[in-house]
C-alpha cells in the first residue's frame, strides 16, 4: 500500500542549491532503496492504467529516471524530452521561461504517432513552466495531453493550476509540500 | 531469446551528429518498443544477477534511461553519475578527456556503502573517457567496479580495452559495430 510519509522520509532536504534561498528536494535516497521506488512505480502505474495511455514523455535528466519505470510498468513506448541540441534526429523545439531568461526543450518529430494519449513525467512540478512546455511540444507533434505525473508537487508553486488550466488534466503526483 | 539484429533495427544512423563525421548512433527507436527493451533489460540482467552485485551506477542522461530498469531487474540500489553542478548534496567530481578540453562527472560522497560491489551502466562506449572517470569514482567513494555494462560498444574505438586494462573486468555490451 502506498505511503505518503515512506516516500517523504527519502527525500532530502538541501538548502541553498542550486542558489541561496532555495530548499531543494533531493530524490537520491529515493532511488537507493528498491522497496520504496517499485511502491512510487506502482502507485503511478496504478492512477494510468485504465486512461488508456499510449506512450509516457520524460523530461531530461531526471525525470528520465522514474519515466522509463512507468513506461515499462504501462507497456508502452518512452519518448525522451530533452534539452536543446541534445537528441539527433529531426526535431521541434519549444522555449520556456525561466526565472531571468529563456530555455529550450526539444523532441524529435517522428517521437509519437498522431493521436497519441501521452503521460509526461518529470520528478518534481514546481512553477510548471518545463512540463507545460513539453505539453506543447506533444500537442504541436499531433499528440493528446492525456496526463502528468511527477513524485513531489510543490504546492506553494503555481505549477498544478497551470497546468490544469492550459492542459484540463489534473497533474497526479505522490507528495506534496 | 536475445538477438543482437533485433536491436540493431531498433538502432538509427544519424550522420554528422553531434559534428561532421560522426555518425551518431540514436536508441530513441528502441525506447519505443516495449518487448525490445524488455529484452535488453533481460540480457543485461541475466549477465549480472549471479555477480553479487550491489548497486547500478548510470550516466547521465541517457545511462538513466536503461540504468534504472537494469537496477529494478536486479533489485539494488540506483546511483545517479552527473555532470558536475547537477548533484545537490556532499560531492566528489572527477574530470576527464575530451577531444578538446575536459569534462568532469560527480557523485554524492554517501552513494555507496563500503565494499559496495557497483556495474556502471551507460548506453554506448566509445573511448571509454566517461565510464573510466565514473569507475575512477566509485573506488575513491569506496566501492569496487564490478562490471560495466553498455547498449552499444564501437569497437573501433579503444574503450573496451581502456576499461578492462584499468579495472580488471571485461565490459558487458548487447551490440557492437
Amino acid at each position: 500500500m502506498f505511503k505518503e510519509e515512506t516516500i517523504k522520509a527519502l527525500l532530502r532536504d538541501v538548502p541553498d542549491f542550486p542558489k541561496p534561498g532555495i530548499l531543494f528536494k533531493d530524490i537520491t535516497p529515493l532511488l537507493a532503496e528498491p522497496g520504496a521506488r517499485k511502491m512510487v512505480v506502482n502507485e503511478i502505474a496504478a492512477h494510468f492504467k485504465n486512461l488508456h495511455i499510449d506512450a509516457v514523455a520524460a523530461v531530461e535528466a531526471r525525470g528520465f529516471i522514474f519515466g522509463m519505470l512507468i513506461a515499462e510498468a504501462l507497456d508502452v513506448p518512452f519518448v525522451p524530452v530533452r534539452k536543446a541540441g541534445k537528441l539527433p534526429y529531426h526535431k521541434l523545439q519549444e522555449e520556456y521561461e525561466l526565472e531571468y531568461g529563456k530555455a529550450a526543450i526539444e523532441m524529435h518529430t517522428d517521437a509519437l504517432k498522431s493521436g497519441s494519449r501521452v503521460v509526461i513525467h518529470d520528478d518534481l512540478l514546481a512553477t510548471g513552466g518545463t512540463a507545460g512546455a513539453a505539453g506543447n511540444l506533444i500537442q504541436k507533434l499531433g499528440g493528446v495531453v492525456a496526463g502528468y505525473s511527477f513524485i513531489i508537487n510543490l504546492a506553494f508553486l503555481p505549477g498544478e493550476r497551470v497546468l490544469r488550466e492550459r492542459f484540463g488534466v489534473q497533474p497526479h503526483y505522490l507528495v506534496r509540500y
